[in-house]
């Protein structure tokens, strides 16, 4: 109950959090769409994906893969776990907006210093140069103005739903993810995956049901509606960051980032004239800092940075799947980091999403 | 809520209750299990199953096994329909003892005007003579006595889980029928079909979910025990029961039933003696009966019936997807009769249930 309330209250929040982070990663464009249509993604040879100047074997894919999963999993989950701990801690006193713009720029800082030594070791190529084609960087801003309606949205929607609804409703964004990533992407998911994909989104939404979660189902039609709009807008901003950076398979990733994050910064250095412009000229842009506002940025650098090589090396099935087990690991750390109870709730929806889990990766032999 | 409380109380109540109907098919023995053992049931080739006077197909086959399944289904949620719908009538003034004697005599008639048809027709045969052996009939009690000891031990489990506590725990019977089915039927399930017993249970227990279902952590190890040592019981009598019923393909069904339900009739005798000796003979025999008592007890029996059927045609894993689909549809049904609101836990469980259902069919292949 305790931890489920926490997170409710989390949730509710405009500050940074799981979601703003999540959603984050995805506040850039890409290149135009429809020529992502006429080839399908499915059928660029991955052996083309030649990255971090070098060309894999499938082994070492596998492993790259698994290792860029397992960092995005395990920031998500200390994630969590840094907002609860900072929450004990006393009320944020400092201005989002700024935390926001530092994560931008820290993420921006490290692609940089990433390609700078890419660039001592293979010498600037084609794909691994900062400098871009107006052609290639144009679309970024797409997927950012997605966010902004979807954020815009956010607000009208507490008109119908509470915010422990909200973060119910917001489990649709899995079901939104994987029917957009099979239409935009054209990448198939087996029957057996399908049903996995089904169960992982009744098995966060059962993690995180609360005596009160059958509010929800009052929800007004205008409610659901805008729940079902802005899952749709999050799971296409989500699928359109991995179209724009698979598009060019063999572009360094770094160099992708650096542009992502770029207009990242621009996006929220808006946000911080619009929203925090008196609190930073009358008290300075730092004010309020902690040692814990720290590590919480340098978390979410770092976790932004893993969704991007998720997006890269995997996909987004595999980043939906990394989330929801990081909510299971949060929990259960939870538990010995601050004693929460778990709940009946909690535990079964753990079997049902541990059960998905194991069937997504048993159904990929019948694709 | 509403639905889950009343389901609840019947749950509570040690009367004719789904629980109740569903253990009481069982209360009935079989041959020796050690022989049973020397033979693998699933090496009994199908086309010896001849019942009825004649042999089938495997299209009829599929045919008679889809009808007795569906007739429980209907059969077992138009039962706790009925429950409910007595409970809204008042309070049940009969001894239920006597209503369950009614039961197993008319189960006992039942099979004999069953069997008086196929004589007319077929005349007495080797497989469909009444009269048996002491080897054939002799270990018909056994699974009664495993009854007896489980119905024993839940008398003293109220000491440590409170009635709905109880009532989720029960799910546990679930996953110690897969297992023992498994391990004493020896009949494989493939990995497929096991996730999707795992999810069946979680389902099941999911959508009976409600705000203080979570008292249910807090049982002491010994309630633990002896929930898992009555599942265990419960689990082995039903599969005891499916091998008692299949060891014999050939004998007919009606016959195996005849001798099933006169053990029943002669526990639930002793039973009236024992517990309602005095107001049978102050208030008589059928005191306190009314329409939906009647009705009760044809359902009771009808579905009793359909339960052996279901052991002989298909086994032990269908009845209990068989069973649990019933409490979905139940609900439903209560929905539109009695007004009650579904809740969120039992809509989640609902799609876990439904998937469940679809991955034991998709698993069958991959045995």
């Amino acid at each position: 109950m305790e931890y489920r309330r926490i997170k409710d209250q989390i949730a509710s929040r405009n500050s940074l959090d799981i979601s703003n982070s999540e959603d984050k990663d995805g506040d850039t464009g890409g290149d135009d769409i429809e020529s992502l249509h006429g080839k399908s993604l499915s059928d660029v040879p991955s052996s083309n994906v030649a990255t971090f100047g070098g060309t894999f074997s499938d082994r070492s894919k596998w492993k790259r893969k698994s290792m860029v999963t397992l960092a995005l999993t395990v920031l998500t989950s200390s994630q969590a776990i840094l907002i609860v701990w900072s929450k004990r801690a006393g009320k944020y006193e400092y201005s989002v907006t700024t935390a926001n713009f530092l994560v931008e720029a820290l993420k921006c800082a490290l692609s940089l210093a990433a390609l700078a030594r890419i660039w001592r070791k293979d010498g600037v190529t084609e794909d691994n140069r900062l400098n871009t084609t107006l052609d290639e960087v144009s679309v970024y801003p797409i997927p950012a103005a997605l966010y902004l309606v979807k954020n815009l949205l956010q607000y009208y929607i507490f008109a119908y739903v509470d915010a422990p609804g909200y973060q119910i409703l917001k489990n649709l964004n899995i079901i939104s993810t994987g029917v957009l990533y099979r239409i935009i992407l054209k990448k198939k998911l087996s029957e057996i995956q399908w049903a996995a994909f089904i169960l992982l989104c009744a098995g966060c939404t059962t993690a995180q049901l609360n005596p009160s979660s059958d509010h929800v189902l009052q929800t007004p039609l205008q409610g659901w509606i805008m729940a079902i709009v802005m899952a749709l807008l999050s799971g296409f901003a989500g699928v359109y960051t991995e179209a724009i950076i698979k598009k060019r398979p063999s572009r360094n990733i770094n160099v992708q980032n650096f542009w992502l994050y770029v207009f990242g910064m621009a996006f929220n250095a808006v946000a911080i004239l619009v929203q925090d412009f008196d609190a930073v000229m009358n008290k300075g842009f730092f004010h309020g800092y902690s040692l814990i506002t720290v590590l919480m940025i340098l978390n979410h650098a770092l976790s932004g940075i893993a969704v991007s090589m998720v997006m890269k090396y995997a996909d987004n099935i595999v980043k939906v799947y990394s989330t929801s087990v990081a909510m299971l690991l949060t929990a259960v750390v939870s538990v010995f980091l601050f004693g929460f109870n778990l709940s009946l709730a909690f535990f079964l929806g753990s079997v049902v999403i541990s059960v998905s889990v194991y069937l997504h990766s048993v159904g990929k032999s019948q694709r």
